[in-house]
């Protein structure tokens, strides 16, 4: 039941903006998070499962438990980005996202998060409802 | 009913973070505004007004309607800046803030913020509360 | 030499992504400011000026002087939100942008930046170049 | 020479802020890398490492090269948080510090954040220079 397959990758393009960068002259690391989750949302999109419809229509979310982000090279402003989303892996009430984000052919950093399926405004654990569990790759 | 007087500031005392800073060298314009919110949070708790009371327990919040800001000297990484608030002016269900911010002596920025009071969640624009009435220097 | 025409808006368009809300349950007022950054950097790539490239080889900046920032309705999770960015005034070393900020056809808000040139590092004013000058639209 | 002894923590104090929240009512994960670096910066400072000025004077940073977050239980607006943060391993080049961030008794939130000395602007890897070695609790 909760053996994913793994993924195919949705490709997000972002362009990196002025606020994006810090004094160092690249990219701020905390910024990344941020791409990742748009990452998501647009994977999730593709698969059919609308992110604001299943908080305001089911009163669930994913919230972030674990996260593990690796930082190859800087990014730097106006750069245009690609973050490649794809699902990893969970069980029947969490998942993982992996991603690389990409300059060309450059990875610039990869990142690996798990979420978990919480109901609103509680934040109890739930089991993925059916459609999503689709989304995420389950068999 | 609805001239206040100018009340006294609250002085909000924060230190510049690496992340509040851009390639440009000084702290994004945009991070002032964030300062300038703490600054109104405190100067209710300053008067009594609990803002997080105010939103799980009345259902009410203040929600900025116009802002005017002002640039005047760039702050940097590792100031320590001081955010004078006040209220200057407003009715019976709008305030306008009055800020500057200041390192020592010189003062950065200044700003004028206009908030209405509105219900949660619907938005809809509501009278002060009493007692926010009072904080706001209200007669 | 400084009475600029009204020039054709760029439009830049942004979905609203999760970290942009707040517990309110809409955009914070504060993200708007990197929306319409980022339409600044837009208008003038329109108009063949390259802000890194303005920044890294001739060293200028633009540095924002003053805004006045008009929140009409609140933006949401995932709306398409379009970023209208004019040049609207100035003179030989300062320029003001207006906005506005529209999804569909409601004005969600509205802006206008006064931005200066100026040097880098030392941030001392300066004439806009002349593609710069072109491209806001100077005669 | 790199084998470091574990040091105490450094407590840093943060209120949290409206704009640190979510519309799930909660902070937003990101917001937790600025708290964690604002920590590096205390605890650098509290062992006599000026950070500002070893940027500045030195022409060395440090960036982020890896990160580990492990998320609890939420933080939310207004709660007093404390961020510990100690320095757990590293090299002659790269140091690891590791963090919890409570509420109270309350961890809400762990990290461990492995960063990396390099020159500025280049961004080559250079040794970490002697103070900033004894600060990392160095032998």
């Amino acid at each position: 039941m909760s053996q994913p397959a793994v993924t195919a990758a949705t490709q997000y393009v972002v362009r990196v903006g002025y606020a994006d960068t810090d004094q160092g002259g690249v990219v701020h690391h905390a910024v990344y998070l941020r791409w990742l989750e748009q990452g998501r949302v647009e994977y999730l999109r593709e698969r059919g499962v609308d992110f604001r419809a299943l908080e305001q229509e089911q009163h669930l979310t994913l919230v972030v438990v674990d996260a593990r982000l690796r930082y190859h090279r800087a990014a730097r402003f106006d750069d245009v980005l690609t973050v490649h989303t794809h699902c990893k892996d969970g069980g029947v009430a969490s998942v993982v996202f992996a991603y690389d984000v990409r300059r060309g052919d450059e990875t610039l950093m990869t990142a690996e998060v798990k979420l978990a399926c919480v109901e609103l405004p509680a934040g109890r654990a739930r089991r993925f409802p059916a459609e999503l569990s689709a989304a995420l790759g389950r068999k």
